[in-house]
C-alpha cells in the first residue's frame, strides 16, 4: 500500500470504504467482497507499475470498469487491488478507410458509436449494458448483431496487454487475417481478467447499411418464434439482428419505456442491405413467420421506433428486474445448436412456470444462445437453491446436446462449476496455460478456473 | 521403433526409402529430410499409441496429411516420425439444420464439398492446393472466399486433439458462440502441429446462395485492380470473392488450362445472394470499377464458365512455375490494412521487374493479402538470396505498417526469422504455451517458433 501511493499519483490510490463497496460487487446476484484498495489508473505506465508492485507482494489484481458483470468477474473474492480503468476512456485513434479503430480499455460501446457516426461507421457488439470495450472483450461479449456481425473475440484485431509481471505486449496485427505465431488475441479474449490486463484495444468496426428495417414478429407462443428464427437461418437470409422476447418480458419493457407492444412473445428483427436485396429478404422472412403462425408482422422502419424498439429490447433484464425491488438477477445464458433451439427454449419457459419462480425468457436466439431471467430474493436460501437448480438444469440439457454453459456473459464465479463438464481434460490444458502466464497467481484469482 | 512395430498394426509403420522420401518435403523450395519412419494411422487409438511411444523416448512427431505446405511445415527437419494421418480421411457426419459437419483430419476441402452438394451446402475455405482439412486448420488457411465467409479459424467450432503426452481433448463445442473457458480451438488452429495433433474436426458449412456471378474486371495496370477492390469494400459491398491476378499469372494460366483471357491485369469477382440484391451489389461494383479505369467487365455468369474461372485461379501458383520447370516455389504472403494495399502492391510489382527475377503478384486482395511468387534456382545460392531479400523487403514493409509476415500460408520455416519482429514480447508468450503444452519438445520442433 504504501508502495503504491509511492509510486502512482496521490489521488490515484483510494481505500475509502464508500469507493471499496463501489469495487466490490457487480450487477449480478453474487455476494460482494471488497477489494483492500482501489487504483484508479490513467496510463499504460500506470498499470505497469501497479502489476509491478502487485507481482512482488504477491497481491491480487482484478480489473474494474463499468461493474456491468453479471457473473461476478470484477469481484475481489481475495481482496486485493480493484484496478479501475474508467480514467482510461479515450477513443484515441478511427481509420475510416481500413474500418479500424483505437480504444482505450475504458470508452464504452455508446461512447464509440457516438465518435463513429460522423464516419458512416459502427461498432455492432450491443450487450444489454453500456459497457466497457475492455469488460467486453475480457468475456468475449455479445449481443443482438452476432447473428450477424460476430462476437467480441471477431472485432479484436490486437490487444495491448500488461501481463502479470508487468511486461507489455501486443498479441496481434492490423491485417484483416493472419497465420503467424499462435492466436493470443483469441486467447485473451475471454479471458477475463486472469492473463493480463488490457490497455489498448484496435477493434473491427463497419460500414453503416445503406438501408435498415426493424420488424416486430408477434406469435401465439415462443415455439412459432423460434421455428421461424430456424427457418430464416436455414434459407440462408443474412438477418442482422433476431431476437427473441417472451410476453412477460413484453409486459415489463412497457411498464419500464412506456412502450405498448402487443403482450405476446415477439421476434425483435432487423434486416441490414441494399434496398432491393432488403425488400426481398423481409418479404422471404414475412412468409416464413406467417407459415409458423405469425400474429402480426409490424414494421419500425423509421429512426425513432427503430431506436425505441432496440433500447427496449437492452433495457429487458432491468425492465424485469425493476418488477421485484430488493431481488437479485440470475439469469442463464447457455447456447444450444440451432437445431435444439425449439426443444430447448420451449422447456425453459415450461421449467420457470413450473417451478413457479418470478421467470422470463428471452435471447439471441439466432445463435441458439437464450437467457432464462429470474428474481431471486438473495436473502433467503430456498429460492436461491430453487433458481439455481433451474440454471443447473438447463444447462444440463445444452451440455448433453453440445452446447455451451455460457454463451456470452463468461464463466465469473457463477459458471465455474460447469467448467469440468463443459471442458473434461480440456480443463488442464488451460489450467496449464493460465500457470505458465501467471505463475503467481495473482491476476483475478477465483473466476473462470478453480 | 521395435515398440511401434509392436503397439501399432505391421503394416502400420514404413521405413521403406520411397515412403520416407515422399514424407520428407513439400511443395516449397525448403529443402528435404526424411523422417526416421512413416506411421500410417488409422484411427484416433493410432495417434495416442504413437504419442505415447514418442513421448516415452522423446522421439519427435510431424503431422502429416497432403503435403500441400509452402512453408516446410511437415519436413521432419530433426527426423522422428511423420505421422500420416491420409487414411482417417472420413466425413462421419453432416448436420444440414445445424450448418455442422463433423470429418476426420485427412479430408480434403473438394472431398468434403461433393458429400455436401446434395444438401444444398458448401465449404468456403479454399486455398489452391486440394488440401486436408486437419493441415488446412493446422496452418489456419484461407483462400479466395474469405473476405464474405473468413478463415479457417472462423469455420473451426470444435477440434479432438491427441496432446503430446497422448491425453485427448476437445477444444470446443457446437455452440455457435461461447464465452465458457479459453478459447483453445482458436489456439490449436494455426498451431502447425506444435500442441497435438487432431483426429476430429467439427466445422461450419453454409446453404449454397440462391444466386451466384463471377465477373473478369480487367485494368490497364495492378493499380487499377487495387483501387477498385478497396472502393468495393469502403461501398460496403459484401462482395464473395475478390482476387488479383496480374497479367504474367494472366498468361500462365492461359497456357496451362488453355483458356484466353485477356493478358492484363484482372480482378476476378464473385457474388452472392438472393438475384435483387446481388443484382444491385453487381451494377455498383461496375460503376466504382468503370471509375478505375475499367477496360472491361466481363460476366462468367454460367456454372461452366465460373467454375473454369475458379479453376484457373486455384492453378495460378502451379501454372506459373510450370513455366520454369525445375525451379522451386518461394511466395511472399504478406498481409496489410487495406488503406496500404495499393502501394503495397504497386512496389511489390515494380520490385519484381527491378530485380529481373522470374515473378508475378497474386492475391485475396480483398483482405490485403497478396503473393509475390518467384521461380527460385534453388541451387543457385545467389537466386535463392535473391528471392529471400526480396521476400525480406516486402515482409519489412507489410509490418512497418502494422501487417503479418503470413496471411495464410503459416510460419513453418520459411518465417520463423521474422516472428521476434512481428511479436516482439509477445513471442515469450507463445513459447511459454508451448512449453507448457509440450514440455517434451517432441511436437514438431524446428517449426513456428525457434
Amino acid at each position: 500500500m504504501e508502495e503504491l501511493k509511492t509510486r502512482l499519483p496521490k489521488d490515484a490510490v483510494s481505500v475509502n470504504p464508500t469507493i471499496l463497496e463501489q469495487h466490490g460487487r457487480d450487477e449480478s446476484y453474487h455476494a460482494p467482497h471488497n477489494p483492500d484498495a482501489v487504483v484508479f489508473a490513467k496510463s499504460r505506465d500506470d498499470v505497469v507499475e501497479v502489476m509491478r508492485i502487485a507481482a512482488k507482494h504477491r497481491v491480487p489484481v482484478i480489473p474494474f470498469a463499468i461493474g456491468s458483470s453479471v457473473e461476478g468477474h470484477v469481484i475481489p473474492v481475495q481482496g486485493g487491488i480493484s484496478l479501475d480503468v474508467t480514467a482510461m476512456n479515450q477513443i484515441l485513434e478511427i481509420r475510416p478507410e481500413d474500418f479500424l479503430v483505437r480504444v482505450q480499455p475504458g470508452v464504452t460501446r455508446t461512447q464509440l458509436n457516438r465518435a463513429l457516426k460522423p464516419y458512416g461507421l459502427f461498432f455492432p457488439v450491443d450487450p444489454g449494458a453500456d459497457a466497457s470495450l475492455g469488460g467486453m472483450a475480457a468475456t468475449n461479449a455479445s449481443g443482438t448483431t452476432t447473428v450477424r456481425y460476430g462476437t467480441m473475440r471477431d472485432q479484436v484485431r490486437d490487444l495491448e496487454v500488461v501481463l502479470p509481471g508487468g511486461e507489455v505486449i501486443h498479441t496481434g496485427s492490423l491485417a484483416a487475417k493472419s497465420s503467424s505465431g499462435y492466436h493470443l488475441t483469441g486467447l485473451f479474449v475471454g479471458s477475463e481478467g486472469t492473463l493480463g490486463v488490457f490497455t489498448e484495444l484496435w477493434l473491427r468496426v463497419y460500414g453503416l447499411p445503406e438501408r435498415v428495417m426493424a420488424i416486430r414478429a408477434e406469435f401465439p407462443d415462443v415455439s412459432g418464434c423460434v421455428k421461424t428464427a430456424t427457418a430464416v437461418l436455414g434459407a440462408g437470409i443474412p438477418v442482422a439482428r433476431m431476437e427473441l422476447v417472451d410476453e412477460r418480458i413484453i409486459e415489463a419493457v412497457n411498464a419500464y419505456k412506456g412502450t405498448s407492444y402487443p403482450k405476446v412473445p415477439t421476434l425483435f428483427l432487423e434486416f441490414h442491405g441494399n434496398p432491393e436485396g432488403l425488400e426481398r429478404d423481409v418479404q422471404t422472412a414475412r412468409e416464413l413467420a406467417e407459415e409458423e403462425g405469425c400474429l402480426g408482422f409490424a414494421f419500425d422502419s423509421d429512426e425513432e421506433s427503430r431506436q425505441q424498439l432496440w433500447e427496449a429490447r437492452h433495457s429487458a433484464a432491468r425492465a424485469f428486474m425493476a418488477q421485484y425491488p430488493g431481488r437479485g438477477m440470475m439469469t442463464t445464458d447457455v447456447c444450444v445448436p440451432i437445431s435444439k433451439m425449439a426443444q430447448a427454449v420451449t422447456d425453459a419457459r415450461e421449467l420457470l412456470d413450473r417451478e413457479g419462480v418470478y421467470g422470463a425468457v428471452l435471447g439471441h436466439i439466432g445463435d441458439g444462445n437464450y437467457h432464462a431471467l429470474i428474481a431471486v430474493d438473495t436473502k433467503d436460501p430456498e429460492d436461491v437453491a430453487r433458481a439455481e437448480a433451474i440454471n443447473e438444469q438447463l444447462v444440463e440439457y445444452a451440455l448433453a446436446c453440445g452446447g455451451t454453459c455460457t454463451g456470452e456473459h463468461g464463466v465469473g464465479l457463477g459458471k465455474r462449476k460447469y467448467q469440468e463438464k463443459e471442458h473434461g481434460r480440456a480443463l488442464l490444458v488451460m489450467k496449464a496455460i493460465r500457470s505458465a502466464l501467471d505463475p503467481l497467481g495473482i491476476m483475478n484469482p477465483g473466476k473462470l478456473i478453480d
